[in-house]
């Protein structure tokens, strides 16, 4: 079973993952190849070598587990966290310690194996989002969890042990600290000034412009001022919501319009990067709080975390936001 | 003039360094060599490539910026933050924002360009320490910086740019957000319990004993109970202590071998691993806390930060700490 374990100081959680267990021998070989073609468990006609789905978007027709999908979802073969059980939370003597218990799913956005998310069509993007949507809404039914994220790594610099793309589902039990972190800085500042930040950000970048990639009736695609790293991008609703899995499908429509454009801009700018991508939105116990808004914050990856920035969570940033969204915003159309 | 920007949600700065800018075309090329040999700017008889020397352990008879020297201690070339002026806090809308001014010294701890900090001799690994030491202390001395951060990167996977060993010191006109977390933290937990929660960890360790893989007469080297990295060490003194500047020399001397273990055993075990180490010491202002105590924490870079990590601050560590503990104390003396 992982196990979860507080930090006595910062109060961080850790998982620390039995299940994938690495053992030192694993540290010091060369990572074995990831598998490829025939023997991809993403790819279409290899559904058996993947636990069964737990969804799809798939062909009437068609069977599950075998071809005929769209967008697959299925369980983390090994997962971070465990489906079944109870919490257990326990002290072990001044440390605090509960049963590693979570959803763990993979969302497998398309069957072919080198397709890019920003370059399926409308519709196919649209139905992954969709997926991502009704995979988070879902997992609220569960009283155990209390938050999930949803994330994408694309590319080995920021994380994919599996080449064939995929977004990946984690429910937790417990709502992390750095999310946490956002929604009482979003809440002090609406208990302050009476107006959401979000809301505030939007109209300031909007005025400005000097941020701005990208804008739709729906969405702001911009370079957040205190950018953490060079080419970080936000897609921020102009409608107030705290939660995605709350987004109508009108919206999601136009998001898949703002996150298609982030992506290529990213993909034609600099030479298809690796990125992570995460869907920030508010516990699932807030339904309605007034004072925040779910985002999407995309995050290149080019350079590298060092010491300093793991040091004092203070990030040293050599591209200025206006730079990085000049040079987006210059791109030719797609 | 680099920019420090505050994010409106979280309070979190970041450091828009546009004296090391990065523009778009800079990260589609493969990344130049980093100089080697005769161009290595850290090497002996190489001085003239670096900004003037700021301090240097060596020989009396050889003249400053020249040979003959065994710690030496220049600006960074390219800084993060500049020493001059005035830190001119201004809003920019709803917006935070002051000039990035702070030091940025590089300790370059031996003229030898392939050294590996622990094979150093012991007097030459303490004059390293010391040097930290008295460049940290020395620092407080301008009334403008609040903290400094001594770390280490250690290859190209850890963010070092340049394969000659070194450590950066940077002082901060701010105290960093993870940095009051920890501090934060700290004191709520002694205000509640009345007992330094770092003496506390201390006890637990030592009695339990899983976690430790070293320990002499004033430090423990343990792996965290709640380890965020496989293989992460903490180093952390069994004296009570806020500031590592404040560390006497009898105590450096211990020092010299828990750090040495440490980086040793990491190198023997896991085939040099690339690795960031700080010294998360107490701000400048806090210099007889009771509450805090300075330590080292060592992330070996094994994994990769991917979108769950950076959503959430929350990490899947996939090794134990016992079983990474078990690991290098069970390694054969070096």
């Amino acid at each position: 079973m992982p196990e979860l374990r507080r930090d006595p100081i910062t109060h961080r959680w850790a998982i620390i993952a039995t299940e994938r267990a690495l053992r030192p021998k694993d540290f010091q070989v060369t990572a074995v190849a990831p598998p490829e073609g025939k023997r991809c468990p993403f790819c279409a006609g290899n559904e058996k070598l993947t636990p069964s789905e737990i969804y799809a978007v798939r062909d009437r027709t068609t069977p599950r587990d075998g071809p005929g999908w769209q967008v697959r979802v299925v369980p983390n073969k090994y997962p971070a966290l465990r489906i079944e059980g109870g919490l257990d939370k326990r002290p072990e003597g001044i440390y605090d310690h509960m049963n590693g218990v979570g959803a763990h799913e993979v969302i497998i956005e398309s069957p072919e194996h080198d397709f890019k998310l920003h370059q399926l069509s409308d519709g196919a993007l649209l139905a992954a989002i969709e997926t991502y949507r009704l995979r988070m809404d879902d997992l609220q039914g569960d009283p155990r969890f209390r938050f999930s994220l949803l994330f994408r790594n694309h590319g080995a610099a920021a994380g994919a042990s599996i080449n064939h793309g995929h977004a990946q589902l984690i429910a937790l039990p417990v709502v992390p600290h750095e999310v946490r972190e956002l929604l009482d800085g979003a809440r002090r500042y609406f208990e302050f000034r009476d107006r959401n930040v979000f809301e505030d950000i939007v109209r300031q970048e909007l005025e400005d412009g000097r941020r701005v990639v990208h804008e739709n009736r729906d969405f702001v695609v911009m370079a957040p001022y205190a950018s953490r790293l060079p080419f970080e991008l936000w897609i921020v609703p102009r409608f107030d919501s705290p939660r995605f899995e709350a987004t109508g499908k009108a919206q999601l429509i136009s998001l898949v319009d703002a996150l298609r454009t982030a992506l290529d801009r990213l993909d034609r700018g600099l030479g298809n990067p690796a990125y992570n991508f995460i869907i920030q939105s508010a516990p699932y116990h807030m339904q309605d709080v007034p004072w925040y808004r779910w985002h999407i914050q995309v995050m290149p990856k080019l350079t590298r975390v060092a010491g300093f920035e793991w040091g004092t969570g203070f990030y040293i940033n050599p591209t200025a936001p206006e730079e990085a969204a000049e040079f987006l915003r210059g791109l030719p159309e797609g």
